[in-house]
């Protein structure tokens, strides 16, 4: 349980609401962490639109200690599949546009804002969105102290973003991760694969391969290099994650530097493969990065609360 | 059941037999069909290495017309989860080369022979595989009367191969079926897709996109297109048809004309992305090219009894 005094100062309630993932956080008016909350219940494990009830359940304690007490949502609780639909801020914006785009509404009497997304078009017309990892960028270059940046952010769908002059200028999304997890689970190459350990040689060749060569040309490299006894079982699956990443570098923005949004494994690889192709990078970690996102976006929509 | 006299003549029996279907064929000494078989005991529907028990149950009736009937067979038979594994022959190669590196065998008193596959080299290093489409690449070759083409056989394993003085010199896989059957079933974008019409606009688009950028950004265009309400969930399919196809295109060989082997909605969507990048086409029936091709390979293997 939370202590009582823990709460004393806490200026708004961020919750980061995705798909699979719901997390929360008490935060003072500095935006520093009173409290945190983190659970299963995304969008696909709310059912009946049941919203209003998990948002309670995880974070009624916090609510109850100040009745006027904001509560800002970003992610996909902000889709058509959410709570309420926040269409998407178009590009160029600042965070100032985005907050401004926010739906506000009521809940239990608290005042309650979701963020919008973004979207942008290309070259040929076609639209690209984000739900969430706008908040990540603006608070990734917050932390930094950057207006002008070229941001990755790996995942299930990486996006690739162009901070400048601290607008988000575009973004381009991979579906990477996605591609990447049906391929080892489901397909004939990962089919003659054996675990996921790292190999580092076999990542980069997939890194090249991957920048060479279309995505679902060089993904079968792994089955017939591994069937030519070239590549070793327990290697196809860094092989692999290699071509899907450099299929994302091979349309990487043109910066000097990438400030790569994650930790751990992917951030790891993502590094190797960016100082790969001479191309600096600063990591940053995720979860901090939605944290300063959101109490930039909360400074704007309650600036009397919230301070910036 | 076959009438006896329709077996006079036959000089051998042409077996593609692959992951999925069985197909065979008796074939007179000019090649033409006397009587043949289809079914779908392809490779995974053969229990306990039964391979034999399946060849004659299809084709004993053919068999005991002619205790010396030689079998030729092609395709994934061959590969180490086939009948007997026959090494992938090196390219550049002709059907002589192939022919040459076939796997011969005795069934039940028979003469029989089991086709390579073909394996070639990228400018990389990385090996590429097929097993059975080099009997239709040479068998279309022959058909046409070409020994100079560049050759396309749509499928799960897309091959995009060239043929030069006779010879095969090389080739491209792209998993295209098997990726856009995996986006189309299971991933968020195939989650907005209503049916499979076809929509010539919307797949044009979608090759276009699918030449321009990497494909694992280019699906995700069908999921932000239909958020941003550009795309009917109705052609979602369509445009992710030709992202993949256009994948492959990016990467053609270069020739002025495409030798496409394919029938129906999967060749007519070829020939509209290569008619719309003004390339010629030439059709020809996969099966038919099996035949001139398993022709070929027989007169090589057995030239007393085959002609050439």
């Amino acid at each position: 349980m939370v202590q009582r005094q823990e709460r004393q100062g806490m200026d708004f309630i961020a919750v980061d609401w995705g798909s699979t993932r719901f997390r929360a956080w008490s935060l003072d008016s500095d935006g520093q962490v009173r409290d945190s909350t983190e659970s299963d219940t995304g969008l696909k494990a709310v059912t009946d639109g049941a919203f209003e009830a998990v948002l309670m359940a995880a974070c009624g304690d916090w609510m109850a200690s100040d009745p006027a007490l904001p509560i800002l949502m970003s992610g996909m609780v902000g889709s058509r599949a959410g709570w309420k639909e926040a269409p998407y801020c178009p590009c160029p914006a600042d965070m100032a546009d985005i907050s401004a785009a926010a739906i506000g509404f009521d809940v239990a009497g608290h005042p309650a804002a979701i963020l919008p997304g973004a979207t942008c078009d290309d070259a040929r017309g076609h639209a690209d969105v984000m739900r969430g990892e706008e908040v990540q960028i603006f608070g990734a270059a917050e932390l930094l102290g950057l207006t002008d940046a070229a941001i990755c952010i790996p995942g299930t769908h990486a996006k690739w973003a162009r901070l400048a002059g601290g607008r988000l200028t575009g973004f381009e999304t991979h579906m990477t991760g996605e591609i990447f997890a049906l391929l080892r689970s489901q397909s004939l190459v990962g089919a003659l694969a054996e675990g996921d350990a790292d190999d580092p040689q076999a990542f980069l060749d997939g890194v090249d391969h991957g920048m060479a060569v279309p995505v679902p040309h060089a993904a079968f490299a792994a089955r017939a290099d591994a069937l030519q006894g070239r590549l070793p079982a327990t290697s196809v699956s860094a092989f692999l994650s290699g071509v899907l990443i450099g299929g994302e570098l091979a349309h990487r923005p043109d910066a000097d530097e990438t400030i790569l949004l994650a930790t751990g494994v992917l951030a790891d690889r993502y590094a190797a493969a960016l100082d790969h192709l001479g191309t600096a990078v600063r990591k940053v970690d995720a979860k901090e990065a939605t944290r300063a996102g959101q109490v930039r976006a909360a400074a704007a929509l309650w600036p009397g609360r919230v301070g910036a």
